[in-house]
């Protein structure tokens, strides 16, 4: 199976590098288009389909951007654990997953560029960066819709926009978010002030996995919602202002934290690598919190450095299909919680652990 | 201050050894005397109760049984701290740290035998051993009290038999009480069914410390009630059938979770040893619940068997008074609960840790 090639690195917006990659895990923009004379995705036939993927295909093959060690998958060919797998390092959309026929994903080298083929729309492209690069993001988001228009005609209104399956994706089809790490601000109990302003200003704000998705892990994908009468310049810097208000707030919390309550906070970051080094049996939900706090540590300099690696592969590697796909089995629930443990503890020894 | 010496030991009740020591932690037997011609405690004059004191220091310093390395302690020479102290290591009652007024204890060398002054009643002598051990502890309080009532008066009836203050006391004036450590029973939910049985024999059911304490750590206090119309033969004998029969319960529900849940019980050991080793403030009441954990891990073949010793030196040394005397300065609670983490991680590093 082809995606065996992407266990054996971590996703680059996973990094840890990059701009404020001590509360922004990762940026991603992502551009939502249609081309002219197809149905949308919803009302095509599984033939139509077929020929959209086959369209997009070859308008890639023609362009530049894509052309090492990329990976073109028919969505079609993959089982269940291998399309949640990707969901999981954030490649396709649950939508995507569930619905694979006639479908497909076009994924870059490093996992930055990925472009869905059938999902709401006919193309969904996306990159993705560790830290705050919203900007390089979308340089180079551009860059990929300019070429890929020279072989493809995109639904397009003069007056609208690009034409999305969606109203709320009309005009600019921009999505922007940025994932960050909150744990300050929800320790301290502001995060609900902080999250609300947030949403006053027009933005969205969600869990780990997107729309619906659970704030696991103090993580919080704050995203834009107007794509239309605005230009894509406009929106993110609109976005960028209110995540460096949100990342003053976080790292003022964090001083205070460090000031005033320093001893529970180490409290709480030796339990944490205390459970996952010792647990037998955990589950993904306790496994991503304790990760979040681990990451605090780092974060406040009660651990060193090198954990914040371990604590991103292992953000990735502990999830249900990624767990699987590395022991290259199916796993049931139970069987999955111990050899999540496992896994942890095999990947945080040899760290000599805390002072 | 005198008491000073206990702090270089365990109690000898908590040193692990003694049969059914993998269940049994101590056992106890405690005699309630009065002494002819002096008013109960209760109502005595604080010079009636020093006469009492005298009276009985003279006739212990004329028996041969506690000459060696015995501490004789006026209660009211010791602060709270020293007080709450003894009461931790069940030296003497609740009752007695909190009217030292005109009252005494005298300790033997290895803790086993205490013998509380104007307490409740004039006399109330125990002896307490590890293990299951009541008739070699009835036989050595036996010989006690018939030294004692060589040189001391006992107020007797030759209907009722011993007076006590306390009609649930009177005739023998002892009580048998065995702590008995039962998380088996407690992890696969068969306590209550097995207390309530004990209750309905006519047998009372307390926590770690006496009447009215909550059962931490799994610890139990079975005890006899009756006192009168039944020889001492008796109530020792109709005890020790209950309790080999809640032993048997217990060893069966042991096996139960060796063969059928292995794993959840591994985790949970783990994990307590993992919290133990890793908190850097914990309280009395969550370090007693792991302690209890990682006792079942020794008794369950999970931890190695030098851990028994190191959790019976921490169930006493993590009591708030024991912590205190040990630093030798008095602690707030939150600096209690620093100290206690790290009393903890001292004592179980070094240890190599769970393979």
């Amino acid at each position: 199976m082809k995606i065996q090639v992407l266990l054996k690195k971590t996703s680059e917006w996973l990094n840890g590098q990059g701009p404020e990659s001590d509360i922004v895990i990762s940026s991603r923009i992502r551009l939502a288009r249609n081309i002219e004379n197809y149905p949308f995705p919803w009302r095509a036939s599984l033939d139509i389909k077929h020929q959209i993927v086959k369209h997009v295909h070859g308008a890639v093959a023609q362009c530049g951007f894509l052309k090492d060690g990329s990976l073109t998958i028919n969505m079609e060919d993959l089982d269940e654990i291998d399309r949640m797998f990707l969901v999981e390092r954030h490649l396709i959309s649950p939508e995507l997953s569930s619905s694979p026929e006639g479908s497909s994903v076009i994924i870059s080298k490093r996992e930055v560029v990925s472009i869905m083929i059938n999902e709401e729309d006919h193309i969904r492209m996306q990159v993705m960066n560790s830290g705050l690069q919203l900007f390089e993001g979308w340089k180079m988001i551009k860059d990929i819709d300019s070429e890929l228009e020279k072989h493809i005609n995109f639904s397009f209104s003069p007056k609208l926009g690009y034409l999305t399956v969606c109203p709320t994706n009309v005009g600019t089809g921009i999505r922007v978010s940025v994932m960050l790490h909150l744990p300050a601000l929800v320790y301290t109990k502001q995060i609900n002030k902080v999250l609300q302003a947030t949403v006053k200003l027009g933005l969205a704000v969600r869990g780990l996995y997107g729309e619906g998705s659970e704030a696991l892990g103090n993580l919080f994908q704050i995203s834009n919602q107007a794509t239309v009468g605005i230009s894509e310049q406009e929106i993110i810097e609109n976005i960028l202002k209110v995540i460096r208000q949100v990342i003053t707030y976080e790292r003022n919390q964090r001083r205070y934290l460090i000031n005033h309550s320093l001893k529970d906070v180490e409290d709480k970051v030796f339990r944490a690598y205390g459970a996952l080094t010792h647990a037998r049996i955990i589950s993904s939900k306790e496994t991503i919190g304790h990760l979040s706090t681990l990451r605090m540590g780092v974060d406040l300099g009660i651990l060193d450095i090198n954990y914040r690696k371990k604590v991103n592969k292992l953000m990735i590697l502990t999830q249900p299909a990624n767990l699987q796909k590395n022991l290259d089995r199916i796993l049931s629930p139970a069987e999955r919680d111990e050899e999540r443990a496992t896994i942890i503890r095999k990947t945080l020894k040899g760290s000599k652990g805390p002072k």
